[in-house]
């Protein structure tokens, strides 16, 4: 397929600048460094078609809540991340007229996003004022120090004469493009020059959550030009500087931003501490910085990258994948968490959702330090208040993690989903469990961890009933992984996560000593009727079929797969009416596979196998998080072209804007799935009880794939060819790596190679 | 209980002026005619917190669609009916001072709703402007001609002198209350001052559906006053007087107005046809109108009327309910239905609901002449490309009728009703067997009908999907008539249903000419998949217990009585989350009774009751149509004491504001509950198979209740006593009246008089 940006290892590019994909470039372009975030907006404006958007992580707004029909238990906010003061600003203006890409004639553009080095350039020649200007400009957001942003714009005069001005500014006039009624969220709160700031407050609500105050403070160090003096009004500090010029002439300025927010620093010292930013920061020059923002991410990579040889696309699209979540979360404050849109966009919110948990832990637990997933966990911790209000709402017991949140309290408003799509209370507990077996490390899960998991143990007890008839313990009303039903009652993935959690937090609580225990509170009676639940809870299954059911009445429906359907109807979701989608047999993402994904080795191969071919075939993937776990799942069931394919749909999924929404925004919690079907896929890596094991394959295409991973204290490196895989231990200890069944030991200096297997079952 | 209003057989009335009370006064005093109504808002004004409200029947606005998050499918526009010119005010002032009785002192106030003659009247002494003022107004809405309104107020100075100002007058500055984003829904069109008018449209909509215009001019007949001519201003037009008083002189002011809208007249002819209406009217004085209302009613009352002697209370109830019911629909105009709140609020949106057929028209059908109902009928004939249109909105075959609707577009927007609850489907067809049934006239089954039943067939042989599992039909995904489940499989009244409107059509199409199943494009093969799907028709049920079973997993539901739950927890639906109401047992109105109870001949007495016993004591009755619906059954099944306790939970909802929303206007399409409760209840008549049959009880407290019933030509008297009942043709040939039976011959001047049996079952 002709793709949209240049493929390149490293660098994503375009000399292109359709006027109807700019905010699909913006989007693309996307910087942020887990503090702060923006859109590739150019930073002279652009007065056709665009997104301005810059969030600032954890800076959200309650949104009062809109729906047809009131129903009880609904939350009554949306929280929204919102678009704050735009800091990038930078004004161009020859002879007094704007230089506006939109408008004004131009030639030799480039935009470049350098993900090796984390930052984007952008250069282009135009003609604007009766002038003819090489116009370079490049910008990074620091890993090194979250609260600085960099940007440096050299002009050099190709030809013409007369004056240019330079005007860096931070403005506060934007809104949110997904109000529910319109209004802006913010209001200024003060202003100063010295240096040039602007504070701005988000406005106060009436649901008591906090109140935001932002403070943006800006430097600039030019040559070739004449400061003007500081100009402020309403909403707006600008800083514009002049010059006059004749051919030959360069000039260049370099804008450094402090971003403080009252999430940090109290606001009566906004000002005084940006200023200490900003003055620290101009101990070192643009270049200094520059350096050290490359060599921060050459630490990142080092762990983090995933090399692929003889597929340029693919390997484009790993890095691009993980250069955004790196982007968007490295794990520094416990109190944020990762937005399916991270800093580029607005829909969906930048909330918390169970894709964290699901999809995003396993990847970081390999390619970062324990502490980044710790981060992620303590974050649950820390809002175990908030989810005991929320299943208060219900009026249940223990705590129900939310669906989506800001602030631990769930914010989404369909029935369907909020009160319904409880199987999200599973994959919290299960997260837990992850980073316990990943890591080894038992110090969360006895401390914190059973906490989180005592009150999840809880909600559920409370919310089985106990079936008289069939004497068992059942699920009803449930909206499983697939939304594409709801409403359901048994769902086999969540009765079996619900009982998978009784049973292990009982399993944990046993471990504990009396003391502890009787801090939760928790007797042996409870402990007792955990058990009871676990043994007795109903699980569908089909012993003539020999698969799971995804819950009880699914085999009645009419069952046909995906390729019967025109594909003119797909996606189903933009063409069947509601209720068509529901009582269809088409699934959207994985359920009863995402139990089978989560619990793989409590299922034999055959049994995996047989459910991956009775259920993917009627599987639409229509989330993006859907084809990734189908290729890992396929790989375990032998099935290796079938992996392959399903990688393929994700991997590029933004770079190639697959679903035609890329323009609102990354899709940056799917970007962990293109990973997982590599490492978990392709190369077959575990590390259930203690054990690192691989299984791997090397998809036809390829030559070549190789990435790190981090393995309790461990940093490992692994690569696979189609002749056989070669691991090799960068840090730590000697490890014990089984490789398709057979243990081999490796230590620095001693990589070990395995050889393919002739048989590739499926392939 | 306390009551609200005074207890009288024939007039509701209050002394007691409540501030608090002001809305609920005024939806309990409100007016119509079938053509408009309005609440018993104060001809002077209100202060206060009140409802101003006034409808013109067919007279509408599509409301954008506000949901949270939008499904394919959904309506794009939810219809209001909306709040018309306000053309009863009259304006009262004294020496300049506005009488407001939310302001002014008052004594001796007197409220009345005289519902055997049709008006509203109100008297009241106060002081305002430095003078005691005797006031009484008298209003009526002529169902002689429904396009004229009539008021009459004479007012007596008994203390004090100077001027007195009343200010007749049309106002079009009003606004709906329920408006998504609060937009007036009106622009004036032009004003006149011979005779005074106002004429107003409704504004342009984005969705194609028509603009109404409507025209409200006005004469008014004096004594003791003078006019000061008419005045005008941007949606104003008043008709002033004044006079110069003293004590003892008594003034005078007849308003007439005539209302005609774009929906009969062209605009063009608005202002002559309401010329000419005020012209013709003024042939008449005030008291002979009123005195051919008054006549007119006394025909409606003649065939609607039931006497309950023993109860007061109940003699109030039931006539309350006729009086609001017949005020509202009458027949006249084919275009109209019934709204669940009629002419007396906004709520609901003054929309068609399957109400209509599932409990109107069996009232219709035995208290007026068949063309009523065929109105009915015809209004759903009218509306067949609307319910084609709403079928395929769903990708189905056929028709589907509205679950909410102004034009027969379907306007509500909530999926889980919308898109699943139905079953509505069904009750249209049903409807049309039920008038053919009664009647005995087969002209419109044959003509008109059966294009709707085809329609509908094709929907639901559409709808259903075979399952190969068990070789039988099913229909997945539905909302019963329970709403405290939704997104069920196979409810069982819904396939029962469904089934019933397959067969039922194919024997109508069965008995057609060639010909005309040519018209209606039906062929063989398509009769005989009609019979094929009759034939496999799951439908749930339950040996062991002898029930239906509500939908495929309801019995696997922790079931328990009403009773067991908490007082406190009641109405579920303000206390409990809408997912414990949806996974509890409990049932909002009936669903499988709901089935037997249209269905009644083809279940035993035994079957019956079996399911009433398992049913009810899990229902909840949280919507007005159920406790009704369930005494016919507890009656049909014998248990006359719990009939008669259901009776009186609906029999004067409205009078004693039960549900505490009153204020918001009356329940309109409940009120034939406590008829239906009566007459199919207690008095057990039914007339299937063209027998006219009755099984009467006469419940503890009364002494006597009587009825009458139209019933093929006939106008037939019952009465009931606990010694027996009587039945007494009184027009019509000699008619078989079958009781307890035993069939009886009646002839005109020959009653038949049945002793009671002594055993009463149940009772």
């Amino acid at each position: 397929m002709a793709h949209l940006f240049d493929v390149d290892p490293w660098v994503v590019s375009t000399t292109d600048l359709d006027p109807q994909k700019i905010r699909l470039i913006e989007s693309i372009t996307s910087i942020g460094n887990g503090y702060m975030g923006m859109r590739g907006n150019f930073e002279e404006g652009y007065g056709g078609d665009s997104h301005l958007g810059t969030y600032l992580a954890g800076v959200w707004y309650p949104d009062p809540t809109k729906v047809g029909w009131w129903k009880n238990g609904y939350p009554l906010y949306f929280g929204k991340a919102i678009n704050a003061v735009n800091f990038a600003a930078i004004g161009i203006e020859a002879n007094g007229q704007a230089l506006d890409l939109f408008t004004v004639p131009f030639t030799d553009l480039n935009v470049s996003l350098d993900m090796r080095r984390g930052r984007l350039t952008r250069s282009f020649t135009c003609e604007v004022g009766g002038v003819t200007l090489r116009v370079n400009v490049e910008r990074f957001l620091s890993i090194v120090t979250q609260q600085l942003s960099f940007q440096k714009l050299s002009i050099e005069i190709v030809n013409g004469q007369g004056s240019l001005r330079l005007i860096p500014s931070i403005d506060g006039a934007v809104h949110n493009l997904d109000s529910n009624y319109g209004e802006q969220f913010w209001h200024e709160v003060g202003r100063s020059t010295a240096p040039a700031s602007l504070s701005m407050r988000t406005n106060p609500n009436p649901f008591g959550t906090p109140q935001f105050t932002v403070t943006a403070a800006m430097a600039s160090a030019v040559v070739g030009l004449d400061a003007e003096g500081v100009q402020s009004q309403q909403l707006l500090v600008a800083d514009p500087y002049t010059a006059t010029i004749s051919p030959g002439s360069v000039v260049e300025l370099v804008k450094t931003v402090a971003v403080v927010t009252s999430r940090d620093i109290d606001d009566a010292d906004h000002e005084s501490h940006a200023a200490a930013l900003l003055t620290e920061a101009s101990a070192k020059d643009y270049e200094q910085h520059r350096a050290e923002q490359e060599s921060a991410w050459a630490q990142r990579w080092e762990q983090a990258d995933v090399e692929i040889d003889g597929d340029a696309p693919a390997q484009q699209g790993i890095r691009f994948n993980m250069f955004q979540l790196l982007s968007t979360y490295y794990g520094e404050d416990e109190r944020l968490n990762i937005g399916p849109k991270g800093f580029t966009g607005e829909k969906y919110g930048g909330a918390t959702y169970w894709d964290t948990e699901a999809v995003l832990v396993p990847l970081y637990l390999a390619v970062s330090q324990p502490d980044v997933v710790l981060s992620l966990l303590k974050y649950r911790h820390r809002q175990l208040p908030q989810a005991r209000h929320n299943a208060r709402q219900q009026g249940l017991a223990g705590a129900l993690y939310p669906m989506v949140t800001f602030d631990g309290v769930e914010c989404h408003n369909e029935w369907e989903i909020t009160f319904e799509e409880i199987h999200r209370n599973g994959a919290i507990a299960h997260a837990i469990a992850n980073y316990t077996s990943y890591t080894g490390d038992r110090t969360y899960l006895l401390n914190e961890g059973i906490e989180v998991l005592t009150e999840i143990a809880r909600f559920w007890a409370d919310r089985v009933h106990y079936s008289e008839r069939t004497g068992q313990y059942m699920i009803h009303g449930v909206t499983g992984p697939n939304e594409y039903e709801n409403n359901v009652n048994n769902n086999w993935y969540t009765n079996y996560l619900a009982r998978w959690v009784l049973s292990y937090t009982r399993d944990v609580v046993l471990e504990l000593d009396e003391e502890r225990r009787a801090t939760l509170d928790i007797s042996d009676a409870e402990c007792g009727h955990w058990a009871h639940i676990a043994e007795h809870m109903y699980l569908p299954e089909d012993a003539e079929l020999g698969i799971k059911v995804q819950h009880d009445t699914f085999l009645d429906k009419e069952l046909m797969p995906v390729s019967a359907i025109d594909a003119a109807d797909r996606p189903l979701n933009q063409h069947w009416s509601w209720d068509r989608i529901l009582r269809s047999c088409f699934i959207k993402q994985a359920d009863v596979l995402q139990g089978m994904y989560m619990f793989e080795s409590e299922f034999t191969p055959a049994e995996i196998r047989r459910n991956f071919e009775f259920y993917e075939p009627m599987t639409v993937h229509e989330s993006s998080l859907s084809p990734s776990l189908h290729a890992v799942l396929a790989a375990a069931a032998g099935l290796h072209d079938k992996a392959v394919e399903l990688y393929e749909r994700s991997a590029r999924l933004d770079l190639d804007n697959y679903n035609n929404d890329t323009e609102d925004g990354l899709h940056i919690t799917s970007m962990s799935g293109s990973w997982l079907a590599i490492v978990h896929g392709f190369a077959g890596m575990r590390t259930g009880d203690g054990l690192l094991s691989f299984s791997p394959f090397c998809p036809e295409r390829w030559q070549r794939y190789a990435f790190s991973i981090r393995y309790r204290g461990r940093l490992l490196k692994v690569q696979v060819t189609p002749e056989g895989s070669a691991f090799e231990l960068v840090e730590g200890h000697p490890l014990t790596v089984q490789v398709c069944g057979t243990a081999y030991e490796t230590s620095i200096g001693s990589p070990v190679t395995v050889q393919s297997q002739q048989v590739k079952a499926g392939s």
